[in-house]
């Protein structure tokens, strides 16, 4: 047993925070509670874990000319994550020393301070599989991390239909299709594909969260898909995901082909009025009324106890008959920013039909809202 | 009954926020939960109490050439606190109208947002007294702002014993002597006067931090203390608090005025030591070790679960014997703060005696603190 580095602080100390976001606090087994160190003469590879998701990143031995890693015995060591990474973040040098001195005692230091730090035993780590199995993809990081972005926030975050609480994608016909949807509203977005692959796989939200986070500036993302498993493999870090194996339902028909009316306005301006409507909503779950003739755009609340707001939009178009229509604001304003231009378009089919909010050229990202009755 | 302006938004926010941290949330007289409006003339008077505090602070018709307020109509409405000030921060116009509309029925609008909010009725809103009663007394603002910085946060945040939840201030022989303790640690301040005033009040500690807080760049304070209630007139701004009836305890005999020995170093680099030490003392109540020789001085901590962690301080100087007194790293490190030089002095009497912090040159604000047994 040894291992033995002197390591520059910075890059270790963005190595753990990568990783430290898989860590599981309350883990049964306490092992998972660690980040595992992996020294060779290569680089130092750190890993963690909470079972559902995986995130491994290596520190390479050298950049250019700087050596960021003096490697002086390779080994193993496992270190409480929480521990490790707030040590690291406050101790003030430049380089840091980890060595392992006895079994599982780990010394980390630097000129002034020397902590010691019981390790857990490397052999109880779990073996975590990170061979890529089913279909390989490589696609453009920043449209990964736009579709995440778009889709990942509408999905369940209710454990009552747990396929709702994963994002779907879809690849076919050199298209990714990604769907999410928590039953009041679906938001989807399509990726055009270079390969002609095909899967389907459900994916956690907030694993995919995680990917997005972790997106640097790498321009290429390789995804390895099974119905196990799911690896994204980003610039020298891996992360492995768990996949739901329930069918994800049918959202196909939901999204209406023909529309009888159709809004055109400011994202920031119908943002910031349903935002101040929103004010006085607080006791009546946040629902806000969109009233809307060619001539008039307006954004209503009421509330018993503390009256009522009317805001009016200025600049606007809309074609079709006067619409009343109900929605709960803060699924509005998400679905509006997702979207993430500077005009946004809304399509409706009467008031108490879904609607959906996108950008009038681009077709890739829609946003679907089921309206509130309101009485 | 009438109410009508037009008024900067930005001068009516910083007049909300002024008054805003007086609000009673759930208070069991609803009336509190609001802010009063009284328009004259001369300006806008806004108010807010929870029956402890008051603020109170009048924003001026004009300002130089500029007219911060229209008075349409002279009046005074009594508006939920909570409501309006998010309101007057989420309107995006420079002005904002406020009129009274039908009984209690205001309308807060500009071009694009209309609210009709119901008022509370005005009639129901407590008399607040702000007549100046007892001694009144003028002082720095900077001297007053410091002094409460310096001993404000070493108050008791438990109700056990609600006198030391207060600060004591005492003026005799031109001095103004501040105190205050939670039994654990005592913080004593002196500012000299020019004014030769006598008297003892006790002010709760979380008012005094609302008058640090609103303390801008006036240059002086005007106080009006008496048994009943203190005043600190500001610039504009009015803060009325109530005082402890009770006596507070004495403490002129708990700091030593002999020591045995003394240690010398920067603030920075021991708040940082003692920092990191107490990552490992987290299952222990937060207490680190300081250990001293002329040679050495250290930091340490230990946690049977966790590790050890020795730190080094280099730059010091020690004369006195060996001592090793432990204490809670969060009051040495507020402490410490809270002297705010670059250099710290601390005093000691061995290790379960009570040490003192302090800057060498300036023994007007002495921080003592009590040594924890160690097992």
């Amino acid at each position: 047993m040894s291992f033995n580095l002197r390591i520059s602080r910075l890059h270790l100390l963005k190595g753990l925070t990568t990783v430290s976001r898989a860590i599981s606090p309350k883990s049964p087994l306490p092992s998972l509670s660690g980040i595992k160190f992996d020294l060779t003469k290569e680089g130092l590879t750190l890993l963690a874990s909470d079972g559902e998701i995986t995130i491994s990143t290596t520190i390479k031995q050298s950049i250019g000319n700087e050596d960021v890693i003096n490697v002086i015995e390779e080994g193993s060591i496992l270190l409480a994550g929480r521990y490790i990474t707030e040590i690291i973040r406050k101790i003030e040098s430049e380089r840091v020393g980890i060595e392992l001195i006895d079994s599982n005692l780990i010394r980390v230091f630097d000129n002034n301070s020397n902590f010691n730090l019981n390790g857990f035993r490397v052999e109880d780590y779990p073996n975590i599989d990170f061979n890529p199995e089913g279909v390989t993809l490589t696609i453009s990081s920043d449209d990964l991390k736009t579709a995440i972005s778009q889709t990942a926030f509408a999905a369940s975050d209710k454990e009552t239909r747990p396929i709702l609480t994963g994002v779907n994608i879809k690849a076919e016909n050199k298209k990714l299709h990604f769907t999410s949807t928590d039953s009041y509203r679906l938001a989807t977005k399509v990726i055009e594909l270079q390969q002609n692959v095909e899967f389907n796989v459900t994916i956690p939200a907030k694993n995919l969260t995680e990917v997005e986070r972790l997106i640097d500036n790498e321009s290429m993302v390789e995804l390895h898909i099974s119905d196990r498993k799911v690896i994204f493999n980003l610039n020298g870090t891996i992360i492995s995901s768990k996949v739901h194996n329930s069918p994800y339902p049918d959202t196909s028909r939901l999204i209406p082909s023909t529309f009888e009316s159709k809004f055109d306005t400011l994202a920031g301006v119908l943002i910031s009025a349903i935002d101040r409507a929103s004010l006085l909503s607080i006791d009546r779950n946040n629902i806000v009324k969109l009233s809307l003739t060619p001539e008039r755009a307006e954004i209503s609340s009421k509330s018993q106890e503390i009256g009522s707001v009317v805001e009016t939009i200025d600049s606007f178009t809309y074609e079709g008959p006067r619409l009343d229509i109900s929605f709960t604001a803060k699924y509005a304003i998400e679905a509006i920013r997702a979207i993430g231009t500077e005009n946004v378009t809304i399509l409706f089919n009467g008031d108490m039909k879904p609607f959906v909010i996108k950008n009038n050229e681009d077709d890739s990202n829609i946003q679907l809202l089921l309206p509130v009755r309101t009485y």
